[in-house]
């Protein structure tokens, strides 16, 4: 049994799933696109323009996060977020979420219904509901969380990742590297302090959040291929390169000012690596064709995407993504590699 | 490390995610409910009546399965099923399935190629494609794979479990306690002579069955209420009585010529247990009004419905389930309980 679930207090043993489910789902408010919710043997979610985007997601307790670092609901918050992030990056809305929590008899109860809370709190900032899940066993010490996300694409194509074309703009809305930043932190034991900017990308790797609204305006506006930055900013482009058959070749230039806000509370070095390699960013990349409004510099509009990069012809003696035109060190996450 | 993952060959560590995608995914063919299949930030699936219909399970080793009783491809097979006969007992068509493995670094390889095989030969029988998944990391010795089924109503309403009314009568689709004896057998290492009675229980619990049709046809002839029994029939028309404000009388008359078939292999109380309370079954159940085409033993339509029990009066001396009107011994499985 993990350390971190000692204590005093009720367990999931103590409880029956009917008991534990009766202190659960009074966080989760259901919006109108819940045409039948939790408690049936499915739920039912409108889906108004003729299909359905779902995606999902899991965190594992000791793999995706700490108990001494992350609250549970933090974590419940967390999970939203990675899954709402690949609804966005589809152009999407997100209209219901279903969670699962699979945890040792030990647990705390508090521990579940707190990231319940964290669920549906930070459903109630994307404006989506949770429909449904599932509680299961597991063996001594293990928790494990997933959510999977169904969102509405309101007539819109989706935004796929192979859709780049040389010639094309990348752009980023939203931070690179704070969640990596305040990973680093933790991990250096710094960044504890409140109020201090260290503090804000410790934040931001426990609680990331993303822009789905950025999403839908990119998808309206033109955006030819987009992901959210889930594995580190190399990977992610890398990705969309290679489903376009292209290479993309991100500038120093315009990531410069982004490293140097980090610098002021990480190491110079840490910051480059974190803006190009950190994950769990979740937010969007794009690729918009050129001259895009979204994109433009002078342009005053509701959504900013700041221009990072170049769709360029692929080139077999260089890796799908380069700086300046050369290879990048480092490539993200990988969940099993050693 | 579990022994039954001991063994050569090569692990989920010794390759990366890309490279074990690519041997999971020829098992997963696209059916033309998929208008973005997997491998973008999230599938969309065709939802042509306007709305989804959305549920999901999870199985974890060593709480709901065994490696030295199941092998991986009937691992995947039931957890398929398992979440298909949520959408079966709504009336539902199964659309697309997500499906996640979480598991330890030294599963080998061919364990989740294996698990996957099971999941696309069963997703197959059912009709339905596998949209997306997830891929993670767990502790030593865990494999946790989960599932979120969606599905179409196709116009339908969907049957819920609220709706049985006084004078319906409850009757059954498919068998009852056959996967209880079998595991029961399994617990008595019986059961494994090829050809017998008692090994046809076994691989209904190892691999037990739904049937859609059943389900979409009821929803069809007026089902008031439909669950499938996951959790034993008193425990699952418990929750139908619940729902609905009513008292379910099953009847031992109808249920005797199951018992007495289950009675071959197994003794006659093991049988009369399994058949109340045994879980896993994935039979549909549902109530109708009286005189229902679908289950008057003299009709002979597509559909055969076996009258099991009646809806009364809910009386706050009884259980909400009886059986020829006093409590039955036994609920049936919970999660976390000891």
């Amino acid at each position: 049994m993990s350390q971190a679930h000692a204590g005093d207090g009720p367990r999931l043993r103590d409880l029956s799933e009917e008991e534990l489910l009766a202190r659960i789902f009074p966080h989760f408010a259901q919006g109108e696109d819940v045409l039948v919710p939790p408690g049936d043997d499915a739920a039912v979610v409108r889906a108004a323009s003729g299909s359905v985007v779902a995606t999902t997601d899991t965190m594992v307790l000791g793999h995706d996060w700490r108990d001494e670092w992350s609250a549970p609901a933090e974590v419940g918050a967390k999970l939203v977020t990675q899954n709402v992030a690949d609804l966005a990056a589809m152009g999407a809305r997100p209209t219901g979420l279903l969670v699962t929590l699979a945890a040792h008899r030990d647990l705390p109860e508090s521990w579940a219904v707190e990231f319940a809370r964290g669920v549906g709190s930070q459903a109630e900032r994307y404006a989506v509901s949770v429909v449904g899940g599932d509680l299961s066993g597991a063996p001594d010490g293990v928790v494990m969380v997933s959510i999977t996300a169904l969102g509405d694409l309101e007539g819109r194509d989706p935004v796929l990742r192979s859709g780049a074309r040389v010639g094309d703009v990348l752009a980023v809305h939203g931070s690179l590297g704070r969640s990596g930043a305040g990973w680093w932190l933790l991990e250096q034991g710094e960044g504890l302090e409140p109020g201090t900017g260290a503090s804000r990308l410790v934040r931001d790797h426990l609680v990331p959040t993303t822009d789905v609204g950025a999403g839908r305006d990119a998808a309206a506006a033109g955006a030819t291929a987009m992901m959210d930055v889930s594995d580190g900013l190399v990977r992610d482009a890398g990705r969309i390169a290679r489903a376009s058959g292209v290479r993309i070749d991100l500038g120093r230039a315009g990531l410069l000012d982004v490293v140097a806000g980090l610098a002021a509370s990480i190491p110079l070095d840490v910051a480059w690596q974190q803006v190009l390699t950190g994950g769990e960013e979740h937010s969007l990349i794009a690729t918009f064709p050129p001259g895009a409004a979204a994109v433009s510099p002078d342009e005053a509009g509701p959504v900013r995407w700041r221009p990072i990069g170049r769709v360029v012809e692929a080139d077999d003696a260089l890796p799908r993504v380069t700086l300046d035109g050369v290879a990048v060190q480092g490539q993200g996450f990988d969940h099993f590699a050693g």
